[in-house]
């Protein structure tokens, strides 16, 4: 029986845009698990409250259910570890920074260029949820919050700078093979890819190079997933 | 034969203040590996003209030279393979993310808090290159790029948040033991605490306590350095 996997979607179910469920997805896909993924919105906390909480990614796995993408992977890593994710323990302790770099960096500042595409996207009975939870954590509209982002590309790519130096000393994040590193960091970019047609990354900048890489993984996965890319305008 | 390290030093030949030197020295006595440091100063090219380059740490094994701490790093885990460094490829793949988070975010946000104090411990014949390259680099005077740091701190403080958010889900950023990651950001920050009696951590940050930790490791190796700490005022 394959693992089911609860993954946010938007008013076309087929439109998967969250940061962490990409992380899970492409973990999954790294295992060769299938997975079953069950369309969620933000207002469907009643569809996943076996869960013990609200928020997505949440796999049921048998018997077992396991929500928080790192916690998830950690779980993946013990059920199944070959091919492995992190690598060790070592590997898995560095990978935390990772991935807390991600969520507390790298995260809030594609907010602060995509949230207002976001609601575009979103099932409509999710937009009235999506518009009041997160101005109230921005403390303004969010058009406001998204307005000039043109001019703060720069300063958004310039925090991208530890990714490319990285990716310019080896294929990925992971070294010579993808890890769950390169899941992290893919994943959340995802999210903006998936939502926007704002472009994120230069063309000839490294970490697009290697996100292309990344597309290509496990038949095209990412790549084939439904997204309001910035070249299908 | 104990391996030679050319360290870089101040006016007091035992001040040694390097946070790439400080990496380097942390990783030997993790290995257990003696080491004999011979005070380097920033004119002193000559003296490490032998590497082919000109910048520290250098180190001199039997008849192999090494430069550049990460590249020093991964020949002491080749010819000394435990206790370990990274805990494998993957684990120093990941390790290379967190160096290039230090070079690239955490170094230059530290140059902006210290770089004049660092002018005052420095060997006189060293601070004329000091000041005209560092004033090049930043194009003010040091005076003007320290200037309103106080006002900085909470910036700086901030950034080191993926730092804070791993060290509150384990003791070190190795996980359970101390791994070079910890050497990296322990030798980031060694810089400041040598040379500077400004504060730049709370006491009670998580990265404190662990600070705290490290300068504890090894018979308090870092700990009995010379430094022109904030307590020692």
């Amino acid at each position: 029986m394959s693992i089911q996997m609860h993954d946010l979607a938007g008013a076309d179910p087929a439109l998967r845009f969250s940061p962490y469920c990409w992380r899970t997805r492409m973990a999954l896909a790294h295992k060769g698990l299938p997975v079953e993924t069950i369309p969620w919105r933000f207002t469907g906390k009643d569809a996943i409250a076996f869960s013990g909480q609200g928020r997505v990614p949440v796999i049921r796995d048998g018997g077992t259910v396991v929500s928080d993408s790192w916690t998830i992977a950690e779980y993946l890593e013990e059920q199944h570890p070959t091919p492995t994710l992190f690598g060790g323990a070592t590997g898995r302790a560095h990978a935390r920074f990772i991935n807390a770099w991600a969520d507390s960096v790298l995260l809030p500042a594609i907010a602060r260029l995509v949230v207002r595409d976001i609601l575009d996207v979103l099932d409509p009975k999710d937009r009235d949820y999506f518009r009041s939870s997160r101005e109230a954590r921005f403390g303004m509209t969010l058009e406001a919050v998204q307005e000039g982002r043109e001019q703060r590309l720069p300063a958004f790519r310039e925090l991208l700078t530890p990714a490319r130096l990285v990716l310019r000393a080896q294929p990925w994040l992971g070294g010579q093979a993808p890890s769950y590193a390169d899941f992290i960091v893919f994943g959340t970019l995802q999210w903006p890819r998936c939502v926007s047609r704002f472009s994120l990354l230069a063309a000839d900048d490294p970490v697009a190079e290697w996100q292309q890489r990344m597309l290509d993984l496990f038949g095209g996965l990412a790549c084939a997933a439904p997204a309001i890319c910035a070249d299908a305008g």
